[in-house]
């Protein structure tokens, strides 16, 4: 398996993987984070088509873990070194990256990948082999679809201790704009309520409430701007969602003073959410459960744990 | 001491104040939960009256404990029974209190308090002797507050284990609808957003952003509806800032698609709550120090935790 990128999710991703027995060699684009990891026994160089050249003689998985930015740059390479190489990736917002490769790289068999796993921390020294233990990893499964490297990608999954979401790339972004980019903006936005007064009085009164809604603001700006940037067509419609529910909200807190209907979806909401913390553990036909079987599984909230 | 109203609240103070040395004795309107207090050794009848004419007898603090909804009736008994006690209160809201105490008990000498803890549990059973260690407790400071019993409420919360705050009742309503009130609004929407989907597929990929910011969708809604609708005018008012920020962000996202205005201002606010956590510790002359003079310390974010 190759892997472009070393950064916190390559290089735990190098670090499962070859701790599942898998072969495994990267690049970085810094010799500095390419020595640290060879430091640390594992195969890493800076030398992309090198990489891309070996995964090709060995029908091997690529898997990008690149910043986006980097993203057109190493596909370009993909295209001219492995151009039909099995290729993955663990960036977030599956949409952009599907659109990058079909220009990029359009002969490549891409099947995106999304790890819903990470810390705070950046870098080579960040990870660590049990990043995604007991994680949600999307497999996307849009129609025409290859199943045989999207087989090669439940596997890696599975070998890290994730779970397999089968989701379209579409209905991907739209449900991380809810869950993930969604509320960090409302994270934001009620932490500059709070301290958005005349005075430090409202802050000296914030109790378990206003720091458990206010944590992910505490977030590295520029880590949030670029998961949420990167997903906009999605996130508007998140946003406009929440805007509309707030703006009920508001009607109905001015008018009848009620906030009951707010207050009962919301409590509804979270008990569907602890429910759907157990998801059913399903098993597929390699290769052989269609992208559409696929996605039903995802829709339901439940998971693909391994081969029927 | 006299407390009425033996729940979580009224409870947690008997036990506290017993164990810090003070004379207490309370009231329960059920028999059931005032047998409850006898049994773990409290002085807890159901006979507010009597209860009210030994706080006359010792000019001891009363302390009102109960739900909103039982307020009216118990200020009409102490208007016939201690018209002129020393009263204070645990109701969360301050400007609606003090309307009460106006109309019903306008001879009392009240000054509103508010500790801020609790626990999603309720009942004497509840109750413990620790709920408001480290808490702030707001202590009302108006214009023209009797400074002999706001020396009291000082005391008493002094003997829970808490810091004072001092704040004008309105203040204080505008900054828990900030910090308190807001919080479980935004967790319900952003609950309600998850869940509102066609399907279950956002819940499945939600991870622990989405657990933080929808905690407290989890409370009974009962709960968050007396807190909530109790406070409605400073609520709309922390409901439309929230709504204005949502709003430009919204404009910002989908006209250049730039979010950093809203993520800096959010990771801003974060950062100054995290310095508020450490308030500093002021003394104040008993009896001394002016409404004035008290409010500024509040508004600073500090606490007063002794007499000079």
């Amino acid at each position: 398996m190759c892997v472009i990128g070393a950064g916190l999710i390559g290089g735990s991703l190098m670090r499962a993987a070859d701790k599942a027995g898998r072969a495994v060699w990267g690049t970085s684009a810094s010799e500095e984070t390419a020595a640290e990891a060879r430091a640390d026994g594992f195969d890493v160089g800076t030398d992309t088509d090198a990489a891309l050249r070996r995964a090709v003689e060995a029908d091997a998985l690529v898997v990008l873990a690149v910043p986006l930015p980097a993203l057109d740059g190493v596909l370009r390479r993909v295209d001219a070194v492995a151009p039909t190489c099995r290729l993955t990736d663990a960036v977030s917002v599956k949409v952009a990256v599907a659109d990058a490769v079909a220009r990029f790289a359009p002969r490549a068999r891409y099947v995106g990948g999304h790890p819903m796993a990470g810390t705070a921390e950046s870098g080579w020294g960040a990870g660590n082999a049990g990043l995604f233990v007991d994680a949600a990893w999307v497999a996307a499964a849009d129609d025409g679809t290859d199943l045989d490297v999207w087989a090669d990608v439940a596997e890696l999954a599975w070998s890290c201790g994730s779970r397999v979401v089968p989701a379209a790339s579409d209905e991907h972004d739209l449900a991380v704009a809810r869950v993930s980019h969604l509320p960090h903006l409302l994270a934001a936005v009620l932490a500059a309520v709070g301290a958005g007064g005349d005075d430090d009085l409202p802050l000296a009164l914030a109790a378990s409430s206003f720091a458990d809604g206010t944590r992910v603001a505490g977030t590295r700006p520029e880590l949030v701007l670029a998961m949420c940037e990167g997903n906009r067509d999605a996130l508007l419609a998140a946003v406009d969602d929440a805007l509309g529910r707030l703006g009920a909200m508001r009607g109905a807190l001015a008018s009848t003073g009620g906030l009951a209907a707010t207050v009962r979806a919301g409590h509804e909401g979270r008990l569907r959410w602890a429910a759907a913390r157990d998801p059913q553990p399903v098993r597929v036909r390699r290769g052989r459960t269609t992208p559409t079987e696929l996605r039903e599984i995802g829709r339901r909230g439940d998971a693909v744990v391994g081969w029927a």
